[in-house]
C-alpha cells in the first residue's frame, strides 16, 4: 500500500487480522526509511504501531478524541490521517510538525510537546461533552513515564472522583526516555506480572471450597471476604482504588488482545484505564537492542547498520561541557549533588553518575519535585545542581520563586536547551526563561560564550553562597575552544568587552555573540567602530560598565535569543530609566511576541530577523556618518 | 503555665498524659484568646494541638526536622519554640509571621505558604542527611488536601522508590480549606473505616484455621495467600503499594494513640506514613460547628459568641464582584464553566455553584490540572473561567504558556488576590503575574478600577474569542460605586483618561489609581497639571494614546502594584524604544526587586515607597515650573 496516499483511517475498518499485520509491517518500514533521512522520534513510534492501528480501528476519529500525551509518538496517527506524503519534510521549516498540531488536521485535537497534559485536557473535554449532551469517547494516550508527572496524577485523582467517561490508554514500555523512576513503576511492574494475583484468587476460591460447612458464621465470613477480595485479586488495584476500571495488562503488539480490550473499554461506563505493554523500538533491530534509550530521538542514520550519520569532529555538546565541568567541581567539593527530571541522557550526566553514583538523582518527569528537592538539599548546606531544559523549568516556576529564591537557597540551575531548539519547535523553544527568571528577586542569571567560560561559570556558581545561580546554555555543540587549566571565579555581574569600538555598543550573550562580531566587522568596513560586549551576566547587569557607556552617550544595541517582552534588553531600558539617562538611545533585538515554530535554528533566525544583517541595519541607523551628523 | 515563657520543647519531655492534656487545653485557650484580636488560621491550629505536642515530645527538634506543609498550622510549634510572647504581633508588620520562617527560629527549617512542597524538601533533606552520614528523623506534616497537589504526589512516588527514611505525618481532617476533592480522598476514607479491613484479616485467619490439614498442597496455597494478604488486610495499601509502611488511622486527639504510633514510626526503617485523623476547629464551638470551612482563616472575633468583628457597610469583596458578574454572563451564555483549585469559598463561587451546579468544577489543590482542564474545555468551544489567586497561578505557568496561550484557547483567568495581600506575606503576595504573563504571546491582561468596570471586563472577556484573557483584581473590598445596568464591551487595549492634565501623565491601574488621583490633586495646588490614565489593559497597551502622549513629549510616570522587573512600566519603556521615541522621559514606580513580607497593605506601600507622596516627588522632578524651565 502506498502510505502517502491514505486519506483517513476508514481504510482500517474492513481489514482482517492478517491485513492489519501486513499493514503494521509496512508502516514500520515506512517509518524506518523516512526517518533515516529526516531523523525524529523513531523508537517511540515503532512501539505504538499496532496500538495506533487498533485505536483507529475500534474508535472513530475525529468524533472520538485521541490525545497523544507528549505527542512525539503520533507519527502513525499522522500517516493514517492523510499526512504520509509529508514525511520527507518532518520537523523541518514549514514542514510536518513532530508533534500533534491543530492546524495540520482535524484529527489533531490537542497539541502536546511537554508531558503529562493529556489527562487534564481529556477531563476538560469530557465535561464539555457531557454539558453539550454529546456522545463520544475521549482517549488520552499516555506513557508510563508521563503518568508520574504531577499534573497527570492530579488529573487521575480528579477523573476518578468525578466518574467521567474517559478512557486512559496507558502505553507502558517500562522506559520513557530512559529507565523510569518512581514507586508507581514498581506498582506497574506488579500489575505486569499479574499471574501471581490471579493465582492468589484461584487459591482462595479453592481454599474456600475446602472449608467444611459449619453454618452461618462461615457463610458470613466468606461473604465479607468476597467483598474485600477485589483489593487483592485485581492487578490494577492501584487504579481501581482511584476509581478506574482496569483492563490489562494487554499485549501491545497483539491485535487480538488490543482490539478485544479496547472493545471492552468502549462498553464500560466511567473512567477506564487500559494498560498496554509495548516495546520501544519494536521491529528495528538497532533500536530494539539499544540499551540506552531505544532510539528515543535520532538524527539521520544508515538503515542497514543503524549507524548514525554525524558530522565529523564536532566540538562537544554544551550539555557535556557543563556536566564535565560539574564533575571537576564535584571532585573537590562533596556538597555537589546533581538532580535531573528524567534527563540523564539529554543532560549528559551518565559520566557524573558513574563517578558519583550516590550524588546523582534522577527523579523522573517531575520538574516541580526536582526544584524543591534541590531546595531541600540546599537547606542542609549541600550544593545541588539542577540540570533542566529551559522549557521544562517553566513547570518549576512557582518552586523557583517560592522555595528557592524566596529562601535564598544555593541551588545552581543548569538551564539546558536555552534559546531556539530547532526541530522540536514551538513547545520546546527555550525562550522564556530570561524574562520569567529576571523578575524573581535574588536570582543570578548567566550564559557562557564558550566552553572555557562555561567551566569558569560552573566554578563561580559553586563558590557563590548567596542564593540561586542560573547558567543557561544552548542546544547543540559548543565552540571548540581551548580551556584554561586553572579555574577562575568570575565576578558576579561583570561583562567582558570582546571587541573595542567607540561609535556604538552591542550588548549580547551566548549564541548571538558571533553574529554581533560579524556585524561589527562589517560596520568597520563602513568606517564605523562598534564595541561588542559579552553580557555574560543577564542579572545582575554590569552597572559600572553601563554607567560608563551611558555617560559617554554611546547608542546601545541589545541582542538576545530570548523573548523581547521583559527580556535582557528591557533590563537595559530599566537601568537607563532608574539612573535617569533620559536620552539614552537603546535599540533591542530578540524574539518577537509570538510562538516560534519548528525549523533549523539559522532558518528561524532569518524568519525573526535575528541576523548580522539586521544588526548592521540598526547600527547604521544609530551611528550616522560624520557627514550625516553635520 | 505561662505559654509566653516557654523557651523550647524540652518542657514536654517529663509530662505525663494528664499534664499533656492540661497543657493542650491551655494551648487551645491561648490560641482562641490571642486570635480573637489578631485574627489568623484558627481552625487548622486547633486541629493539631495534640499532634504538635506529641511530635515535639517523641522527636527532638531541631535535630529532627519538622516541615509544616502550607505552614499556617505551625502556631503551636511556634509557641513551643519560644515565640508565645509574640502572638500579639501575629501577621502584623514586622511581627510574628503566620507561616514558618527560617530567621525566626532554628526550629523553622523549611518555609512554606504554598501547599504540597514539604515532601520534596524532606526528600532533599534525607539525601543530604544520608550523604553526610547523619542520623535524625525528617517529618513533613501534610494535610489530606495538600497531599493531592501534583508535586506532593511526584515526591511520594520518588520517596517510595528510593526507600529513604522519611516519616510523613498525614494530617487528615477531611477538609483542607473546603470539602476535599479527588479519588484519593475516597481511598483515604476507606482507610479511615479500617474496621472492615481488620475484620477481613481476622476472617481469613479464622477460615485458614478451619481448613482440614490435607497435606502439602494446602500449605503451599496458604503460604501464597499469606504473601498476598497485605494487599487487602492493610488499610493503607495505597501507600504500601507506593513503598511506604503505613501506620493508622491514628486518633489525632488521643495522646496515647499518637505517641504509640509515632514511636513505632521512629523505629521503622524506610518511608513511613502516619495517618492521623484530626478535627479542624477542635475545642472551640463556633469553629467546630461551622460547616463552611471550620474557621480556616479569620479576622478578629468575639470569643464568647464567635461573632466576627467586621467593619460595617463595607463594599462587596472583589471576589464577589467578579463571581456575581460571571453569574450574569452565565445566564446568557451556557458555554461558561467556572473552575477553581480548592477555592470555592475564597473566590466566592458558592452562589455560582448553587445556580449552575453542573458548571462549577472544584478540582482540589491542583493548579496545573485546573489550567489545562480549562484549556481542554476551550478546545470544545466552551468558555472556561478559571478563578485562581495570582500567587497560585505561578504553579500553572507552564500550562498557561504551553497549553492555553500557545493553542490560543479562550480561557478567562480571574486572577484573584493580585497585588499585595497583606497579612499572609511573602509567600502570598500576588506581584509577579504582570511580569510573567506579559512575556507570553497571545495574552490579554486587564485590571478593573472599580466594580462597574469589572462587570464590563467580565462581559468583554466572555465576548472575546481570540485567545486567553486575564482579569486581575485585588484582595479585599471593591470601591462601592454604582454599576451600569447595561453591560459594555470595552475595546481591547483601550485606556481611560480619568483626569485631564497637560504637564505630565500618570499611567496606572487598579489599586494605585486613587493614589495617582491624590497626587494629581496635590500637583494642581503646586500649579502643575497632571493627567491620570486608567491603563486598564496591561497588555496590549493603548498604542494610539501612547503615541499621542509621546508625540506631545509629555513625561510619563508609570505606577503599578507589581514587580518592576519586566512589569507594566517596562512595557512602556519598550513601546518608546520600539517606536523610536528616544528621548521620551519615563519614570517607573512599583515593587522593588525583593520579597515583600507581611503587614497591612498601607504599611507595605509606605515601606516600598508606593505612595502619593512619592508620586508627587517624581512628578515635581519631571515637571519643572516655568521658572525652572527657563
Amino acid at each position: 500500500m502506498d502510505l502517502c496516499k491514505i486519506k483517513d483511517p476508514s481504510i482500517l475498518k474492513d481489514m482482517n487480522m492478517n491485513q492489519l499485520e501486513d499493514f503494521a509491517e509496512e508502516t514500520r518500514q515506512f517509518l524506518i526509511e523516512n526517518l533515516a533521512t529526516t531523523g525524529g522520534h523513531l523508537g517511540a513510534n515503532l512501539g505504538v504501531v499496532e496500538l495506533t492501528l487498533a485505536l483507529h480501528k475500534v474508535y472513530k476519529s475525529p468524533e472520538d478524541r485521541f490525545l497523544w500525551d507528549v505527542g512525539h509518538q503520533s507519527y502513525i496517527h499522522k500517516i493514517l490521517t492523510g499526512r504520509g506524503g509529508k514525511f520527507d519534510t518532518l520537523r523541518q521549516y514549514q514542514g510536518l510538525c513532530g508533534f500533534p498540531k491543530r492546524d495540520e488536521s482535524e484529527h489533531d485535537i490537542w497539541e502536546t510537546g511537554h508531558s503529562s497534559t493529556s489527562l487534564s485536557a481529556a477531563m476538560g473535554m469530557a465535561i464539555a461533552r457531557d454539558l453539550k449532551k454529546e456522545d463520544h469517547s475521549i482517549l488520552p494516550i499516555i506513557g508510563d513515564g508521563a503518568l508520574t508527572g504531577g499534573m497527570a496524577l492530579e488529573a487521575l485523582n480528579h477523573i476518578g472522583h468525578e466518574k467521567k467517561n474517559v478512557t486512559v490508554i496507558l502505553n507502558d514500555n517500562e522506559m520513557s526516555i530512559a529507565k523510569n523512576v518512581g514507586a508507581l513503576h514498581g506498582a506497574l511492574g506488579r500489575m505486569r506480572s499479574a499471574g501471581k494475583y490471579n493465582r492468589a484468587k484461584d487459591d482462595l476460591e479453592w481454599l474456600l471450597k475446602k472449608i467444611p460447612a459449619v453454618g452461618g458464621k462461615i457463610a458470613q465470613a466468606a461473604e465479607r471476604l468476597k467483598d474485600s477480595m477485589k483489593y487483592f485479586v485485581v492487578p490494577g488495584m492501584f487504579f481501581e482504588e482511584l476509581g478506574f476500571t482496569y483492563y490489562g495488562p494487554v499485549d501491545g503488539h497483539d491485535f487480538n488482545d488490543l482490539i478485544e480490550n479496547l472493545n471492552y473499554a468502549k462498553k464500560t461506563d466511567g473512567p477506564v484505564i487500559v494498560h498496554v505493554m509495548t516495546k520501544k523500538g519494536k521491529g528495528y533491530h538497532p533500536a530494539e537492542t539499544d540499551v540506552k534509550d531505544k532510539w528515543h530521538g535520532v538524527g539521520p542514520y544508515k538503515i542497514e547498520s543503524g549507524e548514525k550519520i554525524k558530522p565529523a569532529d564536532a566540538p562537544p555538546a554544551w550539555s557535556s561541557v557543563i556536566s564535565d565541568a560539574l564533575r571537576v567541581e564535584a571532585r573537590q567539593d562533596d556538597r555537589i549533588v546533581a538532580v535531573t527530571p528524567a534527563m540523564i541522557l539529554g543532560s549528559k550526566l551518565e559520566k557524573f553518575g558513574e563517578e558519583f553514583p550516590d550524588r546523582l538523582y534522577d527523579v523522573g518527569i517531575a520538574e516541580q519535585h526536582a526544584t524543591t528537592l534541590s531546595a531541600g538539599l540546599a537547606t542542609q548546606g549541600m550544593k545541588p545542581f539542577l540540570a533542566i531544559y529551559s522549557t521544562f523549568l517553566q513547570r518549576g516556576y512557582d518552586q523557583v520563586i517560592h522555595d528557592v529564591a524566596r529562601q535564598k537557597l544555593n541551588v545552581t540551575f543548569g538551564i539546558d536547551r536555552a534559546g531556539l531548539v530547532g526541530a522540536d519547535g514551538e513547545t520546546h523553544q527555550g525562550v522564556f526563561d530570561v524574562a520569567f527568571l529576571r523578575s524573581v528577586p535574588n536570582m543570578i542569571i548567566s550564559m557562557p560564550k564558550d566552553e572555557n567560560e562555561a567551566q569558569h561559570l560552573v566554578h563561580t556558581a559553586t563558590q557563590y553562597d548567596d542564593g540561586p545561580f542560573a547558567i543557561r546554555y544552548p542546544r547543540g555543540n559548543a565552540k571548540g575552544v581551548e580551556s584554561d587549566q586553572k579555574l577562575q571565579t568570575i565576578p558576579i555581574g561583570s561583562w567582558d568587552v570582546l571587541k573595542e569600538g567607540s561609535d556604538a555598543v552591542v550588548l549580547t550573550f551566548g549564541t548571538t555573540i558571533d553574529m554581533a562580531l560579524e556585524a561589527s566587522e562589517r560596520m568597520e568596513k563602513e568606517g564605523r567602530s562598534v564595541r561588542v560586549v559579552n553580557a555574560r551576566f543577564i542579572k545582575p547587569l554590569d552597572d559600572s560598565m553601563l554607567h560608563d557607556i551611558m555617560k559617554e552617550g554611546l547608542p546601545i544595541l541589545t541582542v538576545e535569543e530570548a523573548v523581547l517582552q521583559g527580556g535582557f534588553g528591557s533590563s537595559v531600558l530599566e537601568f537607563a530609566e532608574e539612573n535617569s539617562y533620559t536620552s539614552q538611545w537603546v535599540k533591542r533585538m530578540g524574539i518577537p511576541d509570538r510562538f516560534i515554530e519548528h525549523g533549523s535554528v539559522p532558518k528561524l533566525w532569518e524568519e525573526i530577523g535575528l541576523t548580522a544583517e539586521n544588526m548592521v541595519h540598526y547600527l547604521k541607523e544609530m551611528t550616522p556618518t560624520k557627514r550625516q551628523r553635520a
